[in-house]
């Protein structure tokens, strides 16, 4: 549970139990400004998009937004016409219980996909979700967002601009289909900063590429892929000069970075957060491949679950990468301990105390390849028995 | 184990216990043609390649052969220069017991990566194992270089070319870290018929590319890879017009094909043998890519386990395999059940017949794009709890 006391002004959340889960935990949330905000989005790239992902990406294009409902237990994928007429319908029953333009909400929808939205269950729960809205009320639409996640995930930052303090806040929902094309997953962040639509989208785009597109999970990439900006000006703070552009970007930067970081941390089943770095790669593009390819390895990741120091996994990824580069040039560390130098082990010794450092629950692994400047980081997760267990059983 | 009489004219094999291996199981094996063989080989594509690997590549360029010897319990991979003397050694050491010429050994290694090569077992084992050599030795040659693997792998078929009688056998391991974009294991083909090493290179990278290059474990590819044809022509039979050429083709395309699926169905932890069928697909490579990101999604081979129609999951790793499709024309079939219409699910009657299929050990999945004539398939099998386990523990 997030404790500290969050200002973003204008904006109340609510999450109610509607009955779209099985276990009567709550499944439908709600975010609304008093005022209409400027909004940006960033969608999945998977071909196969949910109609909630389709509706948004049409409804952004005016840069105008003032609520935002969301629900688990179906992602409203592959339902056909009528999942884009229960997507607009969603919509609709939030508006009018808003007493605002439909076209003024976005929807957003993970869970199985296939099942049609059980749009009566979310008719019932609209009242109460309207009636429940409090500008504390976000862990509970953080739980109503959440599949396999075990934490509901939130991030706070304050900020000032010419004296006038401002807040932004993101939360997020992840656990699985999590890969680093996309930021996969749900997360919306709300400031009462003002700022323009073009300019959050621009803040927006490079901000998932340094955050969300760098964690993996299980290297699927999701059909409902959502990330929301809302803007509502309320504090008074606007976002104009360039200087004052950095100043919010680095702000949101640091809020979706933690939140990509809870992500991982959350993945199903993981028991540790690994950064895979490379480094001395001939461009940061083959630094990335390379991290990629070892971040998402069934085996490196099974090794890491072992607390196996099993670095010739590791060595093999990268070599599958489809990159060039020399094997006879390079050294693996486990954080600061190296136990591959020149494309060979260092020894027992080594691998002692890399096996203290698989026993952490975050540490990183270092590949250089000692070619040129390029570098890149992926974090990752390790891959465990509870991560079978958990998507073997995921919709009995 | 393989019962039925295999007379491969002139080849003999061994298999024993050298030390390599900690629980006292065979992990050193040996093939022998009593004349000089014709050789091809198809290699791993990993840009880190095993010292063996390096080595046999270099000494098939001479087109001929005598022997291999085989060790399991090292990959001999990431061992640096010792490593490539340990290689040259380890063929030595064979090519003096069987008083051959040592450029006339070939030399395969699977196991743990960056172990150095026990050279000294290897040496005190090869009396035993030239001793042991013998026509029915192939299980113990298959024995020898299992290592996860849960059983031996030996494929054989006759042909008859002109009133000669001729015989192709084959012996694999694979396992783990098998992933289509290479035959990820270790694969060994004699033959008594008669046939240049030209035509064997040609006839064996087709015949790989039908069977080892469309299956899929776990989407590692190895640094050991290598799959080694010898043909020493003392049937009699010589393998030299086109229509000879392509029966024989044909054999060797039966061999490879049912060794690649058995190396499936022994997938670490596997339970059961997927077949991945795109069709309708604009060209064949499209088929290809959406069939490998599926055969591949852990979040698909994870609902296979746990017997559950989960289409979303199949769905869903088509829509990021980078191929554009209309998601509205998807037709989706487990074995003859369709599951998926025009990209919709068929309803509950429709999943209950496709959990009986689940519940076979072998079927087949159909995605079916309606858009052209690219057709491709992939071999697959589950993601079990028992695969994690395996690979967690996997060195200790």
């Amino acid at each position: 549970m997030y404790m500290e006391k969050i200002l973003c002004r204008g904006f109340s959340f609510s999450g109610v139990v509607s009955g779209l889960k099985k276990n009567s935990q709550k499944d439908l949330g709600l975010i609304y400004s008093e005022v209409p905000t400027s909004i940006a989005g960033v969608f999945t790239k998977n071909r196969v998009q949910a109609a909630p992902v389709l509706l948004d990406r049409e409804r952004i294009k005016k840069g105008l937004c003032q609520a935002v409902i969301a629900n688990s237990g179906s992602a409203n994928c592959c339902t056909g016409d009528q999942g884009m007429k229960d997507a607009i319908s969603e919509a609709k029953l939030a508006a009018s219980g808003l007493n605002i333009s439909e076209e003024l909400v976005l929807v957003a929808s993970t869970g199985v996909i296939g099942k049609p939205l059980a749009l009566d269950k979310i008719e019932s729960a609209v009242p109460a979700l309207v009636k429940s809205l409090s500008p504390s009320g976000i862990n509970d639409f953080a739980q109503a967002i959440m599949t396999t996640d075990t934490v509901p995930k939130i991030v706070s930052r304050n900020g000032n601009i010419g004296g006038s303090g401002f807040n932004i806040t993101g939360v997020a929902k992840g656990a699985g289909m999590i890969c680093p094309d996309m930021a996969t997953m749900l997360c919306f962040v709300c400031t009462d900063a003002e700022a323009s639509p073009g300019y959050l989208q621009e803040a927006l785009a490079s901000s998932v590429d340094k955050s969300f597109n760098r964690i993996t999970i299980d290297g699927d990439t999701s059909t409902n892929d959502t990330v929301l900006v809302m803007a509502n000006g309320m504090s008074g703070a606007s976002v104009k000069s360039r200087s004052e552009k950095e100043y919010f970007r680095k702000l949101l930067d640091e809020v979706l970075m933690e939140l990509a970081k809870m992500v991982v941390k959350d993945g199903e089943g993981a028991t540790k957060l690994v950064d895979v770095i490379v480094e001395g790669a001939s461009s940061v593009k083959d630094a990335e491949k390379i991290a990629k390819t070892v971040a998402n390895s069934n085996l490196v990741k099974t090794a890491l679950f072992g607390e196996d120091a099993n670095w010739g996994r590791i060595f093999a990824a990268a070599g599958r990468s489809g990159v060039k580069f020399d094997p006879g040039l390079v050294d693996i560390c486990f954080d600061d301990v190296l136990m591959v130098k020149n494309g060979m082990g260092c020894g027992d010794a080594a691998e002692r105390e890399v096996t203290k450092v698989l026993k952490k629950s975050e540490f990183a692994i270092t590949v250089d390849l000692k070619t040129g400047d390029g570098k890149a980081s992926v974090l990752t997760c390790d891959f465990s028995i509870d991560y079978v267990k958990i998507n073997a059983d995921y919709r009995s």
